[in-house]
Formats: C-alpha cells, sequence, structure tokens
C-alpha cells in the first residue's frame, strides 16, 4: 500500500464525511456556506465577527462586468463551443495573473514581509527607481477607492482593522509622497491587509479571489451561453499587422 | 464604437458599481456571500428560505477529499511547480467533466427535460437498453445515501421540496425495479431536483458545483503547497506497458 | 500492486524509452518530427506519401492571427500576468470548442458517419430545417477557399483524395443547391476529409488542430510577453448594460 | 478604431495569409512543419542544419508515459467525462510546471544568464548552500542520461553544440563536485543548452516543450476515451486522513 496524499482537510468515509473535525451532515444542515469556507481553509468555526467580515470581503470580489480579462476570457472561451465549466477554469486562468486577482496576494505579500520594516521611504524609494509597482495601489481612472472605506469601516466594527491595515494606510501615505499621479489605495489593498489581519497566510490569499468571484464568473459565461451571439473574435480593424 | 458585449449582470461604473440593480457597497456592508450568490444568478434577493435552502446545497458540495479527479488534478497540477490558481483550475477542467461534478447539470436536464412522462417504466427500461446511466443515481459503495435525507430534510423544511424533488424520489423506485444492484439517489440527484425545484435552468446547475467546490480545491491545492513533497507522478509499478 | 494505466504509446525504461515499438534515441537520430507525429497517433511509421500529406495538413493550422478566439484569450491570459505555457493552454480550451477548431472533429465525424448515406439531399434539408450547420463548410468572408484546392492537390499527389474527400466534394454540390448564400468547403472540411482518408478515427481529428495551431498559440503568446502592453481588458465603450 | 493587437507574426487576408512574409499556401505545398515552427518562432526559414537540429530536439520530447505529471492530469481530467482538448489543455497546465517541462526555460534562463560567471564553483556551492536545484541536472534513477549523448550528437554534427552546450557540460562537472550523489546532465538541460546555442530566447524555450508534448498528449488522452476504464480516483488506500 502506497500512501499518496495526507490530508488534514476531510475525511471521506462513504457518506459519512468529516471536514476539519465537523460531520458535514451537521455542517449542511446548520452552517452557511461562508461559515464552511472558513472552516475549510482555517481549521476551526469562525466567530461570527469572522463570518461578517469574510462575508463582506468575499462579497466584494463577486463580479467587475463583463469587460476584465477573466470574464472577457470566460466569455470568448464559452463562445467558442465549449462546456460552462470550461469557460469558468479558462477565466479563472487568467483570474489569477499577477496583474489582475494575482494582486491580492502580491499585496498580502507585501505587506506580511514588510510591515516591520524601519525604513518604508527608503524601501518605496528603492522600488519605484526599480520600477517595481506595489500591488494594492493605483486605479485605472479612480484618486480614490471608497470600496476601501467600506471594507475598512467593517473591519473596524469587526476588529479586524489591525496591523496590516495600519500599515497599508502608512504604505499609502508614503507612496503618495513620491508618486507622479495620486495612487488610492484600492480594493485589492483593502482585502489584502483585512484577510492577513484575520490571520491568513499571503500564499493563501489569492485564493479568496477565486472562491469570491467564480459567481461572478458563472454567471457571465451562462449570460454568453443564452446571448446566441456566436463565436467572439476581433474584427480586422482591430489588428494592426506589422512587418512584411 | 463597436458594443462587444451586452450584459444584466453589473453596471461597473469605476468604483461605484451596481449588480443587478443593487450596489455594491450596499452589499457589501449588508450582505451574506450566499445572498449575493443567489442575487448575480437569479437577478433578484432571495428569501430566507431561498438562503438557507443554498447554504445547504453548496456547503454539501465543499469538498470530498483528495482522492476525487478533481482534487487529484489539481494537487497534480500544482505539484508540478505551478500557482494556486492554476492548480484550482485545472480541477475546475475535471470537475465540470459529466461523469464528475457535471453529473448535476445531467441529473437537472433528466429532471427538467421528463418530469411530465406518460412512461416512465418505459423512458428507464428504453435507457437501460441502450447502457445510458440516468445521473444523480448510484455510488461506488452506499446502497442508501443518508445525504440525500439529510438535503430533502431541509427541502421540506423551507418549502423546496417541490415536483422535481417528488419526480427524483419516483425515478429513484423505478429504476430499483429494474437495476441489476440497488442504486441509492446521490447527492448530486438531490441536489439536482433541488436545485431545479428552487427555479433554476438545468444549463447553469452544473455552476453551483464550481461554487460550492471551489473552496474545498483551494484547501487542497494550499496543502499540496505546503506538503512539501515535489513533484507527483505514477509509480512504474502503477503502469503495464502493452505492445512491443 | 495496482495497475493504473495500461499503454501501447510508450515503454519508459529510464533513458531507454520505446515508443510504438521504436527505441526513441533512434528517432531522435533518424526521424523528423511529423514522422514520429504519425507514428505515436498511428502506431506504424508512415510511408513518405503520409508524411507529405501530413506535413501539409500541419502546416496549414499553424496560425490565423490574433484576433481568432484561441490566439485572443491566449494572448489575454498571458497578459493577466501569466506564464507562457498557462496562456498556450487556455488558448487550447477556446481552440477546441465545436464553433472553433473543434469543427475538424465535427466535420470529420459527419463525413465517417454519412458517407454512405442513400439520401444525401434529404439528409442535408433535414439538418438545415433544424438549423443546424454541416461543420467543414461556410467563411465569413469567402465564397471560394482556396486553401481547400491546395490541400485537395497535395491529397491527389499522394493518394488521399479518396471517398471522404469525394464526399466532401459532393456535400458541398448539395448543400449549395439550398443555401440561401453560396458556401465554400473552407479548409476544416478540407482536412477532415483527407485526414479522413488516411485512415484517422474523427475522435482523434480535432487533435491535429492541437498539434497543428500549438506553435502559432506559442508564438502569439511569446509576442505578447515582449509587447510591454500590460493586462488587456474591453473598454467601458465596448460593454452595454442593461437592466437596472 | 482602437488597435487592439499589433502582430508581426502573421498577415490574414482572408484565404490568402502571409506568415512571416511567407505565403501560407506555399508553405503547404513546400515545407515540412518543422520548417514552418521554425519560421514562426524564429522569423525566417531555417537551414537545413536548424531543421534536422530541431527535429532532433522535438522528437526528444514526445511522450514519457502515462505516468508523468501531464500525462496523468490530461488523462484524469478526460476521464471525469471531458473532450480531447480540456483534457490535453489541462496536461499542458501541468506541463509547463517549473518542476516538468517548464523546467527547459529554468535551465536555458540558467545558461543564458550564467554563462560569462568568473567564479562558477562559488555559483553552484551558493546555490547548493540555499537549497536551490539547478535545473537541468538530476534523474530520479539515472546517474548518465544517455539521450544527452545522442542530441549532443546531433547537435556537434549540426553545428550547434556552442558556447551553451559547452557551458551546459563545464556545470555539469562543477556541480558532480559538490554533489551529494552523482548528478547527470539530463535531456532537459541537454535540450536547453542546445536551443540556446540555436538563438532561442529563454523565455520562449519552455514553448518547445509544448508543442514537443502536444502529440504525446493527443495520443494519451485519446488511449484514455478508448480504454473505457470510467472515471478515475484514488482508492482510498493510498489516502491518509490526518487530523480529527
Amino acid at each position: 500500500m502506497t500512501i499518496k496524499f495526507k490530508t488534514a482537510i476531510s475525511n471521506v468515509n462513504a457518506g459519512d464525511e468529516v471536514v476539519r473535525g465537523e460531520n458535514l451532515k451537521n455542517l449542511i444542515v446548520a452552517k452557511t456556506f461562508t461559515e464552511v469556507i472558513f472552516l475549510i481553509l482555517r481549521g476551526v468555526m469562525p466567530t461570527s465577527e469572522e463570518v461578517q467580515m469574510l462575508n463582506a470581503v468575499l462579497v466584494s470580489m463577486i463580479d467587475h462586468g463583463p469587460g476584465v480579462s477573466s470574464a472577457l476570457t470566460a466569455r470568448v472561451v464559452q463562445s467558442a463551443g465549449n462546456d460552462l465549466h470550461t469557460g469558468v477554469a479558462a477565466g479563472m486562468l487568467a483570474l489569477g495573473g499577477n496583474r489582475h486577482g494575482g494582486a491580492l496576494g502580491g499585496a498580502a505579500k507585501f505587506f506580511q514581509e514588510n510591515f516591520e520594516t524601519q525604513d518604508l521611504p527608503g524601501l518605496l524609494k528603492n522600488l519605484k527607481d526599480k520600477k517595481i509597482r506595489v500591488p494594492g495601489y493605483g486605479h485605472k481612472v479612480l484618486a480614490h477607492d471608497n470600496r476601501t472605506d467600506v471594507l475598512f469601516g467593517v473591519a473596524k466594527e469587526t476588529g479586524f482593522f489591525g496591523k496590516y491595515s495600519e500599515f497599508a494606510n502608512t504604505v499609502h501615505e508614503e507612496i503618495n509622497k513620491i508618486a507622479s499621479k495620486k495612487l488610492p489605495l484600492n480594493m485589492d489593498g483593502a482585502n489584502a491587509a483585512i484577510l492577513s489581519d484575520m490571520g491568513f497566510d499571503w500564499r493563501l490569499i489569492t485564493g479568496f479571489f477565486l472562491i469570491g468571484r467564480t459567481p461572478g464568473l458563472v454567471a457571465q459565461v451562462y449570460e454568453e451561453m443564452q446571448s446566441g451571439e456566436g463565436i467572439r473574435r476581433l474584427e480586422e480593424s482591430e489588428i494592426e499587422y506589422l512587418g512584411s
């Protein structure tokens, strides 16, 4: 007998499964999806404050229209004549990229690795000189992102506005002393700080975006299936041929 | 100006997004993830019974151990040296297959297309003769799946044990009159019937499995990343070479 | 010991691998990629005519610009901040869709299942009434696809213009008796007929598109990586919001 | 008019496509797949030596049995009830991981960035101290990989055994002065050095693995489809449940 996987997540015994020590049948009857998401990722049942905070975080991520690269990918792949799950999975490949939802994990990594720095201005100056953007700051059009205010409002109410959220604000101030245009602390940055203050490892934090956005990707792909538009492609006028 | 996508899902106006007519900031503060999942897929806010039922359905799907083909795929892909989202997306490709989580949509299709049949025994006999399995029935080891009892219990309590759930039970009885071994109405079948009774189109129903299982896939891939096991592959003893 | 996979493809014995009965080291030294593609899919070494024909088929598929849904998907996914292989794999998900490269297999299935029909006009009329398009016919702008002439030219030269290619031409004539606009036998249709005449099962034939287009997807994703364009998304002007 | 993509790869003008300055119809009639792969990735037609070398490289990559993580993934995903292209794309996600085929690009990066180092022993000692493995060296069972000899043999014959191949051998010698067990220069390392000597950028080099292995993945997934095995999963005996 070769043991292939060791797992502490769940113990499947046919129809009698235990998830992180809790009987699945009891969870089905008595717990919300958000509570069990917390349980499976953290190993213990959440407090009511943790549930409230996690709901706010996941709801904030649910959809951002058909034009962002994850939804665009998901709809194009479905339009080529694919099943719903294939479109959603392709969208997830885009979503996790480090210029898209993967920025959540990138921002959390930055906060968790640097919050004790003695020389934040020097660190930020060094990154700016190397043209490395700090993830979690900046927005295509907004100079101030008031979704951040909303999320930090819930964080203050529930007790999760802690050292990483404070640090995210400090970084925000320092970045704007040297930035060429005003950069907001955006929603990804706020969520990264809050999830860090909730105690999650940055390596796991991009996973919350995958969980929070999947319903939006399902909705986008289903809408595409119902649209009757046929296969999507660029117009020739959207392509410029270079070379011979 | 070429309009590429028409959408009724969300209206993104920089930091002021509206999802199905509801301001996202209000949703973040006041609604649970499950409520907003329902909203984005259905277009209206759920009743408290719909929330209770949907929580039960999603919780029932959250994980089924590392050995099922979706989790196995997700962990193997991560183990080859990939990011978290790449493993989860690969797992989702397996998950939606029609022999795996895709059976949810297959069962819902069967119920929605056939519940008014005048000759169920004839229909089932015909499928059996063609060796087509009815999705939602059968289990590797269980003769009775008591997760089905738990889910139907919540459905009765919330008023979603309706015509499709009744039909699922009738199919169950009829199938066992002709099956060579006792087939339970399994959890996929129960969820397919309940989601049909909640009013969801079968074309969308596989999407609930994608939403419900993503947290489990995230947990599995994260556990694999932390395991230090290195790349996974079969042993040579697990392969039999045929031919020359 | 549990045997998991039985395979007749290759026998891996550490550094001494045998592919379909041929020692891999000998293949490396003495055979072309096209010859070994044929070998691994067919189980025997090709004749020179088979090599010539397969080269023509694979070359015809290599790229079709950045605007088709597979290349668009591949570039968008890379642009979100992903590795080369992730972009290429996402592009392949689009490519295999039955409205895109998957049409190759669809056309081959149609030819292989129907070439002995006694009533082709009736069959085509029936499909037209049900608004089912025959894959392999039609083009966005072309009334005649002279790539088909080129491919059939090679097929005649090499002896692979056989019963399926004849049938594809017959279907072409019959379809245009009832079509509302002139439909060419397009390149996918020609390749599907030729690969059928070479003896390949339609279930395998979409695989030739995956093989033939992967170099083009690699080129597209690499070009995107070098472009410095950043993340791709639709403009707001390309989206029309419906509903409240 | 918004230009979305600029490309120098191909100029698609309906049925009259130009690839890197060459008319596609001429390529179909007169060139091999390997020649056009080189053309599309490099921008010019290859010499006969380049064709011979590239054939050897691609053939060496074509398959490595069903047990490696890419083929395992591809077969498991298909077995869950998915289309051929979905299985192949999932396999490609595993394949590009940096512990699997992605090691090709990793080795090429190491050679291209370090071949002018003045202190190779110091560099290797430093990596060893940090427990960073040099990609391209080592094998599960082999102390010497004679596929490397075969590939370097073709490289010497065609004139592509150049500075990077020399460097790969030097690194091999130096690594074995400090390694705890004898490490071969493996096939990935040899191919990475040869493709570097052919003038390819390391950022593109993993792409050759995607091209070379796709036929093998197609063969594996097709064999799985024909096998009648049903969905693959681990046995319960292959999982060890930890925790409560």
